[in-house]
């Protein structure tokens, strides 16, 4: 089975995309640490970056799994490979393997290359034959097959039998549109190969959301030969994504088509791509979202502490992920259990405290708090609940780094047009009462300076932080202006992210409170011991 | 065919996703709208939101196609269905349909609910007579169907048949852990339902990224109704995204599932879900994603015009979305004639004028301003260029009602520990300078207070305007609080509701730009002459 990965030529087609060389050649290291067989580079000739991503990758990159792939187009209509220079540049790009696309559909070969069908035939043959001449294994990229297979059958079958025919190793169905169903990919795959003897290959696009479904249907058929993207990057909706399809031939089909441990780093490696791609990971995609091994009902958390195969259809380590439990309103006992277990901390037997924590949860669920997305506002609530020990009273040692005697943000449109936004903070840290005003571009940014100026002295770990995201959420809609806020802050000090959530009826406030907690949170996690 | 959807329960179990009341009430509207069959609303008696919704949905909401479905589970082990609460709570709630969770894996029986294979089935016999009994229509949903067919076969159709056989209309199969692929999901299907002889149906959750395409297997072998979610919203990945799933019945298979008309809706119907759910539509959603029919320009564009039927599986008008080329095309003339004609402003055959309206369009969206969801700043937007007249030097005619000098908007934390909020205004109208301070619960409350107290007097048609909306989004959302922020507000003066959109560095600021879109539209709708 060949796996081949087209993120850096197809994927790079998506809305949004813009790869430098230097991001290919990361996205290439990555896929060959994954194991793919074939990475596909881009179009040689057609495009300057590309032509100096293979200059720069035979010289970068010693791959271990993957052999480099350049794509282009069969020669002119009416010339001859030999003679083609944009032929003549796939060859120069010096990648052992081309791809070549094709058109196989008669009414795309009149409309689009203006030429005979004999002739597009000739130019595969010929194309073909030329590279194969000069050393290069070829796979040709049958453009529009499915459709030009419902309009002309046996024009499209013709144009596979003349790659296979001129020595194509792989000729490889496309359904460049996207809008086929797994079931008419499988019936015509099967036909197909039953009539040619060829060995095929499945491209789908994601159209009808049905891509991952449709490269396994052409596999069932007979294809030995799966083109994919990472995360499923692609133009209009996208790529058959490599990772549930790699997924699902290793653990589902129990086919080995990695190097081994190479399935364990899918997580890492999905991610990796989305940033160098620079686009946030999917938390839901399939296998390496952050949410998809994410329990949320309460209902199944006790059941999962019995047994977790029982609600995972995989044991989420093989793909490199894990298991979360989501602390919600519908938490019960055993998810804050195992929460807890989750962050490191043992709640041991101590039932009155864990109902404590659930009641906690629940009440200020109620009040508008989100902790599945605010790990580190729940680890804090935790922290204060164990330090009040079983019984609820206890008070044994301080748990936070200073006090907030009182705040304000400013502001303002002045008349000469100018925005100006001020914030001032009086707090106390360590016997000291700490008072500082900054500005800012907005309140929020402003009180986060101040706050930063007024600890900074006490607290120099506090240089490291940086707010890294924020989010707002008004809830309870219907009510405009009057309803309650949410605010969601990630914050990281150069080697971890953490999340915090503050609630209040204005954007300031909650903004204000998920500050606090986020500062809270980091310096507890630097090692600085709590000083109230 | 069964249009099922479940994004009010089943949807709800998304990470992230925290529905209030009202906004369920809004998705099934939308839903409506839509013509689903069905709507399942949720579990009453579980949950008091749930109930709540079920309450206020009788009074509040007449739908024109769907059902509304109550969810719960089979009585308890040991009692009897007539004594049980919960069971009582699904009467309670009114709706005429009844969907009971019921286990289907041997496993799960003996040690989630720890009973008896024989109980199990005595459960689901009698909690389904006992609906019957009371005039309501039920569905089962045979958890954790596929997982447990392949463990104990025979018991799994056990309790196939004992839905059917106590009255069910219809005996759902559902992959729960979301493990299966289309082939096992056909086989599986196509063998209960020859061996039971029930109504089956199908309900996919996305685990193997093949939701769409397990929903479609199991239509393929006789599945007649299909439960899935809007965007495919739910728990882990998600579910069977609701909108390829019917755009592949009625457009692929040639099935009508929804009213007339329906489908042209979809890109709306899914865009204003997400914004509901407080989440960015995905761009890349099959049918109704921004980029599903966005093709690069150059290559493919003079054949796109030729014939678009080659470029693109279905025409996307058919969905409600558009062909997107890339590149140029963010605000075509085209788009900007259609839409002025749209709010009724003939802007004739001025193409000057309709050039620099692209070109404003073109500029403020790129600053992050968004006039999809803000008709009411987008007409402004068009007076102001109509009003300057083709030469775009003419400014004949007052277009505001007041002018701004400045503003001010103070909270604080004081230390008493309450929070006060208070924005002074500075204004003119008609030659009065206008100077206003007001309170409230945040500053842009405390902002609009002012507005209108300086305003009232002058213009007391603004006594009617409340504001009903307010969303925040955060635009590149990796700078933290340095962001650019955009601010939505609708805005109803009893009588209608319009949307106005504000960009600006800051939360304060933003809010401000929409509020001054809001009160001179309102204005202007109310019939009153400009001033300034």
């Amino acid at each position: 089975m060949h796996i081949f990965d087209t993120t850096l030529r197809d994927g790079a087609q998506r809305e949004g995309i813009n790869l430098s060389v230097a991001d290919k050649l990361t996205i290439a290291r990555h896929l060959d640490d994954f194991g793919v067989g074939f990475i596909e580079g881009g179009w040689p000739g057609a495009n300057p970056r590309d032509t100096e991503f293979f200059a720069r990758a035979r010289e970068e990159i010693t791959f271990r799994h993957a052999q480099l792939v350049a794509f282009g187009a069969t020669r002119r209509a009416g010339g001859s490979a030999a003679d083609d220079l944009q032929v003549q540049a796939l060859l120069d790009s010096g990648a052992p393997v081309v791809t070549l696309v094709a058109k196989a559909h008669d009414r795309h070969v009149e409309l689009a290359l203006r030429t005979t069908l004999d002739e597009n035939l000739e130019m595969v043959r010929d194309t073909v034959s030329h590279l194969r001449a000069q050393g290069r294994r070829v796979f040709v990229d049958c453009e529009h097959f499915f459709d030009g297979y419902a309009a002309n059958p046996a024009y499209a079958k013709a144009v596979v039998r003349a790659a296979s025919e001129a020595g194509a190793d792989v000729v490889v169905l496309c359904d460049t549109n996207g809008g086929m169903l797994p079931a008419q990919i499988q019936a015509v795959t099967a036909t197909v190969l039953a009539d040619t003897g060829a060995r095929l290959g499945i491209h789908a696009q994601d159209d009808t959301g049905c891509a991952v479904a449709n490269t396994l249907a052409a596999v069932d058929a007979g294809a030995t030969h799966v083109q994919c993207t990472a995360n499923g990057y692609g133009e209009r909706v996208g790529n058959a994504n490599l990772f549930p399809v790699v997924a699902a031939l290793e653990l589902k089909y129990g086919r080995t088509v990695l190097p081994e441990g190479a399935l364990a780093e899918m997580t890492r490696i999905s991610h990796a791509i989305a940033e160098v791609v620079n686009l946030t990971p999917s938390t839901h995609q399939p296998y390496v979202g952050v949410s998809a091994f994410a329990h949320k009902a309460g209902l199944h958390a006790s059941a999962i502490k019995v047994d977790p195969d029982l609600y995972q259809h995989i044991d989420p380590e093989l793909v490199g992920n894990r298991i979360r439990m989501l602390v919600s309103d519908m938490a019960g006992r055993a998810s804050i259990e195992l929460k807890g277990k989750e962050l490191g901390i043992d709640l041991g037997d101590d039932r009155a405290l864990v109902g404590r924590v659930v009641e906690r949860v629940k009440e200020r669920e109620l009040a508008g708090y989100s902790y599945e997305a605010a790990d580190a506002s729940f680890e804090l609530l935790l922290r204060d609940e164990l330090r009040r020990g079983a019984d609820g009273a206890g008070d044994a040692a301080p748990s936070r780094f200073f006090h907030v005697e009182s705040w304000r943000a400013i502001t303002e449109n002045r008349p000469d047009g100018i925005h100006a936004n001020e914030a001032t903070v009086k707090l106390w840290a360590k016997g000291e009462r700490l008072l500082a005003t900054a500005e800012g571009n907005g309140p929020v940014n402003a009180l986060d300076r101040a706050l930063r100026v007024a600890l900074e002295r006490i607290y120099p770990e506090l240089a490291k932080f940086a707010l890294r995201d924020y989010k707002v959420r008004i809830l309870e809609g219907r009510s405009g202006t009057d309803s309650t806020t949410r605010v969601l802050i990630s914050t990281g000090d150069g080697d971890a992210e953490w999340s915090t959530v503050g609630v209040a009826e204005n954007v300031i406030a909650a903004s204000w409170h998920a500050l606090e907690d986020a500062y809270t949170y980091g310096l507890l996690r630097a090692g600085v011991e709590p000083a109230e």
